[in-house]
């Protein structure tokens, strides 16, 4: 698929971000969730360095730019309206900022 | 911990929703990515059984209840900045609503 068509398929939100489920390729844990916009998709795709959204920073994102910890895209889904998009991908460190390996490290109990 | 307590490290954003990825405890597959309000996310930790808000539909939605694929509560997780849930879920008969396993059957290559 080329990039136009894929980029068709998307539905942005209105802020122009779409979610994005990041995995590991080989361990299927879930690594993290963040945002992309059009252009952080598409030098995705074209770099296979994973790049976000900043929401907080308003600015396009290469994960791991200043703590080394780059993600590399292995495989790209896109769910059943278009509307998430879930990245298998190898993470180079710990996925999250906390130095934790995943975002979700905190399990809750009842 | 009580409901209370995690109900204020969650962020809703600015539609009072949480998104939420559903993962399946045994497999691993993520099955889809959908939102929770308070309410939902109550009645979810409450019952065990997976409800998200319909944005289509405006409404609280029982995840299966026209279909029957319901899901089962097994584990819960919170993201490092509370943004972001996880829950791990066992579930019954296929996620997507197109009759495909998961939601993310669409594998785009380039």
């Amino acid at each position: 698929m080329n990039l136009e068509a894929l980029l068709k398929q998307v539905t942005f939100n209105a802020q122009g971000l779409v979610p994005v489920i990041a995995q590991h390729f080989e361990t299927g844990e879930i690594l993290m969730m963040a945002w992309m916009d059009r252009q952080a998709l598409e030098t995705t795709l074209t770099t296979k360095n994973v790049h976000y959204w900043s929401r907080s920073r308003k600015a396009l994102w290469r994960k791991g730019e200043t703590s080394g910890h780059f993600q590399t895209l292995k495989d790209f889904y896109i769910d059943c309206d278009g509307d998430t998009l879930l990245l298998k991908v190898d993470q180079i460190g710990p996925a999250c900022h906390t130095g934790q390996k995943t975002c979700f490290f905190n399990k809750v109990t009842f």
